[in-house]
């Protein structure tokens, strides 16, 4: 079933200025719910919650520009970690938000086609570029766009489409100019064949998140990968020092840690795994995910969501889904025992 | 007299894709002087070498996205040492490089004027936002703009326009709805009086700098003063979280902390004055400055440049203005032994 809609029913440019709902808010979490215990377990978002640990920080990090030497080798990590072509292919920026807009400028203003549902932010940004822009659920449509967006795996369902699939819609694509961008925000978890990012290349894009995997989101760390003509214009659009002293140097320090990464992957796994256990024996539903979350389906959704916030334990809600709940990794035995005894007394409740 | 030129001549769009020379590079210095001593003295950037003190910055700050509660802290934190109007006229961003395009796209294509000669990103971004960009020397053309541009105090001369002046060229501006851009970057020196953050509303946009005079230059953070409906437009171009954890509780506790403020203000006029005064012993003409840095002008400014260079000292030269160099400030008693040692052995060659 194709969600299709004009650009004034997605985004007009009125609405893409208006801030959009997001996880991680915990001083709103706590307005919310004032009487819950502290400390707040903050589910909401697909953050790793045992986070890469922070390298010693020179006073100079603080204290300096970033130097563009400091720049290349960070792009030479990123590059060797997500198999990019080259280190030219990589530009690296306080996150990948901020990429957004600038990422769907680099195609000139048309129809942009984004497979949904996913991050809202991609349809906010690709009007703020001056796109139209379409939601659909039919992988097709998106080879008919200026501009087509697709998260790979996708939040919060967990969709996977194979590389096989992403290669033909950028074929198709590449016959009337247009782009393809893959924001591979959660792809650290999956397999390196499950990337694209090899393939940046052309008219592929490929977004990666430094601070989900690692756990680092306040660092504000994001990757383009794309063709080195691309990426000469989208660097020029950050100017020089887009990223912060302390960013570049944790950022090279972690993207090199090859046992980190791999005790996290599976460290992740078994969390997830954890995670399912739990639903199972309180009778959630779980219709997708990754190893960094879970999706859960359940007709008292909104019931469940306020009982959990009076317990102290925020997930992610999405208006135009009400049945379904995202559920983060708990970080610690604490938060786990607090979630299952909380999903136990709702399931006592009888109204899951 | 006027430099007037076509767009073309300052920016093409090619050009403007182009990296720019910029201060605060050691390492192309280090590559550039393999001989020299070390540890290199950076006097190359406008930045304080005396930093704010980083203070202790908790986990949390690296590995959570930053909060909505700690931006508009930081806002109100700014809106107060800056005097601007109010937290909602107030964008923070990792750093003010980053506005650029996007302030310069606040007020549709047309014609950009820079006061001259200045920070050459200006006339890089306002092309990046597609605006045909003239330089001039002649503040009445400013008034001519769609969008005008004026660095002030200005660097590297310390050229400063009053307040009457500014307020002036905006009215005009406001009569063919053009934006007046007011990048107060090393305003932080000069006494409240001389900055125009109080009259950020309708056409006015002030940039303010937060790395130089705290001299966290490698926090990246940057502010823009304006319109709250500009504002909440620049915003959403930014998107959430454009301003990392550990940035957003440095900024906070800098900007209010009076007593350090004062203190380094008076510290860096009394900095300034020891290097006029040294400037006057090896007899080096300084033809303008703030109380960061000093405009030395000298006919053998590219030999001093070397010179120093070899000596470990690097400072910024200016490819128009070939008999300029601009000196920022030793930040400790070495550096001042070894940057008058090193001026009194040029001077002893007798090329000054």
């Amino acid at each position: 079933m194709a969600k299709s809609a004009s650009a004034t029913d997605i985004f007009s440019h009125g609405d893409a200025d208006e801030p959009l709902l997001h996880g991680g808010d915990l001083s709103a979490a706590q307005r919310q719910f004032p009487d819950a215990p502290e400390p707040f377990i903050d589910l909401s978002t697909g953050i790793n919650p045992n986070s890469y640990p922070v390298p010693p920080l020179g006073s100079e990090l603080f204290a300096r520009l970033p130097e563009s030497e400091a720049v290349a080798g960070l792009a030479a990590a990123a590059a060797a970690y997500y198999s990019a072509p080259s280190a030219a292919h990589v530009v690296p920026a306080p996150g990948t938000q901020i990429l957004l807009p600038l990422v769907a400028g680099l195609v000139r203003p048309g129809r942009a086609v984004i497979l949904s549902p996913t991050y809202n932010e991609h349809g906010r940004c690709a009007a703020l570029a001056g796109h139209r822009v379409t939601e659909t659920l039919d992988i097709a449509a998106l080879g008919e766009a200026d501009l087509a967006i697709v998260t790979n795996p996708n939040s919060p369902d967990g969709r996977l489409l194979d590389r096989d699939t992403l290669l033909g819609i950028a074929a198709k694509l590449r016959l009337r100019s247009g782009l393809l961008v893959v924001d591979e925000a959660f792809m650290d978890v999956l397999p390196p064949s499950a990337s694209v990012a090899g393939e940046a290349v052309r008219n592929i894009v490929v977004l990666r998140s430094f601070g989900k995997f690692f756990g680092l989101a306040g660092v504000r760390l994001g990757f383009a990968l794309l063709d080195p003509q691309l990426a000469a214009r989208l660097s020029a659009s950050l100017g020089p020092w887009a990223v912060s002293g302390p960013a570049l140097a944790i950022g090279a320090a972690a993207l090199a840690d090859g046992p980190w990464i791999e005790r996290t992957r599976h460290g992740l796994k078994e969390a997830t795994s954890r995670l399912d256990a739990l639903f199972g024996r309180v009778g959630l539903e779980v219709i997708g995910g990754i190893a960094l979350f879970r999706l859960v389906r359940a007709q008292a959704a909104t019931a469940l969501f306020h009982h959990l916030g009076h317990d102290g334990i925020l997930v992610r809600r999405f208006p135009d889904n009400p049945a379904w709940l995202r559920f983060g990794l708990p970080g610690n035995e604490a938060a786990w025992t607090r979630l299952e005894n909380s999903l136990s007394r709702f399931r006592g409740s009888e109204k899951v």
